[in-house]
């Protein structure tokens, strides 16, 4: 391509600081180093991580920044010693990186990279810069921009035919709740579940369930909007929490008589969730990252049997699972138009913004570049 | 036996009210009624549940009491209905019941038994008395006694040639140790472990994770005359969190560089334990007992990959789990003898509870009937 190994100009939406609106400006993105490769983003959209370091993110220093980390685009160049893309890929850029030469990448048991984590959240690894300023690169991957720049262990290649504007959402969200189910939690056929909050990650949590054989997946939020779309999913019966008075965990034991296996719990409602599984084997899964709230418990809540764990990305390795997913969307075996409930472009980003923290949109998927 | 269908006289530890020392005293043990078996108790021990009953408990309505629930005896005579038993078998008595019938002892997922926790704690299961007031069953066996009736789903049958004054230990500490690193967190050949608490709970889970095949155990405890014991049973290492200022997580996590999967842990230590496993897979079991202490831990503690999980008994069924315990004892494939520092009689009870509660025993046997 004729930009390669040249400073593109283009279109970001620029966090100047936390609490404050994201402006659209024009930054600069220096060709890719070592190991990196530039892409152009066609389409990202927006989670709650995002907003979570906008908002309440204890990192007050991490700004200015390019927020963004679920979206999809195509390779624009790539640096030296990059083996794995050619400009042309179809890629997902990825906050969970796969280098797939440390202990962790080589062990079956883990989906951590020893080497994911340096320079995120850094102004180091950024190749972006506005108005003379280096912009931070959020989570290894900025995709609030036309174009960005990423390690290349932070990037999936995916299949050649994907529609980007959908596909971006196995980015993070979609992996993120389905994974919870099928590879933390295990869900086994014929087991019951309860999904505690219904955005994209509860929603694709009810996918995951559902493929995993679950006879009885129950959706709870205080939304009952949010019900038909579970549905969908494959939900089959709904809780609102604010249709009863005693605690949500005793009116999911007295339902299911306590024969269930796996809740899943996002924001906030550990305890009930945890609460809420039966106590001889239950499992409950932490899905939803939040630095800031505890959450506890007594010896005796969990010696009887339950399990309590957390799932980064759903337990996929960054790499394989994204193009499993792609694969398996291509497949007809999964779903993802289904979450999209909102298209814009990159200038309604604060619509979208707004949307997701209203809790009016499943997903909003901006189309950044055009395809 | 000629005291088959009679009240039995005998002598045995009667706690009359909380936070007060045990009184011998003649009680008397009603004949077993249907689906239950009076046992002669051989020798029992001191456990630290006996104590929390006694001092930290809050059923302050569960007294009168005949605590005691790590035992061995001998059938003295069934009630209508007991086909498994019969007068002369060697018996272990079970806090954790085995119905082999309801929908938990069905699956092999679990060791709850549904039928278990039905009259436990109450004077109704108890045939016990004294000086005419009902006294109450404790933890469904009441083994500070030398005689005691327990339902047939609360007593398991052991081979015939074991010796009751050793084995009586594997009615709760020893499989309550060792499970937890074979059953529950399941300790893989190669890992590294930790167990923090070196009392009877502590050091059969040491040697659970030898069994195993644990490459490196490192034992934890403040009172460094434990390590001499806690290497006879497998422990590598040895860490006294006096010996260091830093947090002992931060201890083990230099020491492991991270590379372990499994500690233990034991009162109060629970925090502490779940952040020295490595965060990309490390399981944290929790395996003392209170129902006062709350842990607490932020949702990006387990999010990584970290497991936390309860274990009761080991995660041993219990008639299934004692009586393989103890084949596995004849068969010298475990310690037992090593458990028991003083042997004493039920007189000096008193003297035995105040050794458990100075940590100045491991395990003191107290013989009750002559066997």
């Amino acid at each position: 391509m004729d930009t390669a190994g040249k400073v593109i100009k283009c279109k970001a939406a620029v966090a100047w600081e936390p609490n404050k609106p994201l402006v659209i400006e024009e930054i600069e993105v220096a060709p890719p180093q070592a190991n990196e490769v530039r892409v152009k983003i066609v389409a990202t959209s927006v989670c709650h991580s995002d907003l979570y370091h906008l908002y309440e993110g204890m990192h007050k220093d991490g700004f200015p920044v390019v927020l963004g980390h679920e979206a999809a685009g195509i390779v624009e160049s790539v640096g030296p010693g990059v083996t794995e893309f050619t400009p042309g890929d179809k890629v997902i850029p990825l906050f969970l990186a796969q280098c797939r030469e440390c202990h962790f990448c080589k062990s079956p048991k883990t989906n951590q990279c020893a080497n994911g984590r340096t320079e995120a959240m850094s102004p180091v690894g950024s190749r972006l810069s506005c108005k003379g300023k280096k912009i931070y690169q959020f989570s290894g991957t900025s995709t609030f921009s036309e174009y960005t720049v990423v390690r290349q262990i932070n990037l999936a290649k995916i299949h050649p035919d994907a529609p980007l504007d959908k596909v971006c959402l196995i980015g993070c969200g979609i992996c993120t709740g389905y994974g919870s189910a099928v590879n933390t939690a295990k869900v086994e056929e014929g087991s019951s579940c309860a999904v505690f909050g219904l955005g994209a990650v509860g929603l694709a949590a009810v996918m995951g369930c559902k493929a995993a054989g679950a006879k009885r997946i129950i959706a709870v939020d205080t939304n009952p909007e949010k019900f038909d779309k579970a549905k969908i999913f494959g939900a089959t019966d709904f809780v609102n929490p604010k249709d009863h008075s005693k605690p949500i965990h005793e009116v999911l034991m007295e339902m299911t008589n306590g024969e269930w296996t796996s809740p899943w719990s996002v924001w906030g409602t550990q305890q009930s969730a945890l609460h809420s599984t039966v106590p001889a084997w239950g499992v409950s899964v932490i899905v939803g990252y939040t630095l800031i709230q505890k959450f506890s418990a007594q010896p005796g809540d969990l010696i009887p049997g339950r399990t309590w764990k957390g799932s980064l990305f759903g337990g996929f390795k960054g790499k394989d699972g994204v193009a499993e997913m792609v694969q398996r969307y291509m497949d007809k075996k999964i779903m993802v138009d289904e979450f999209i409930t909102h298209n814009m472009g990159l200038d309604q980003i604060m619509e979208a913004v707004d949307l997701m923290r209203k809790a009016q949109c499943v997903r909003a998927v901006l189309k950044t570049s055009p395809q």
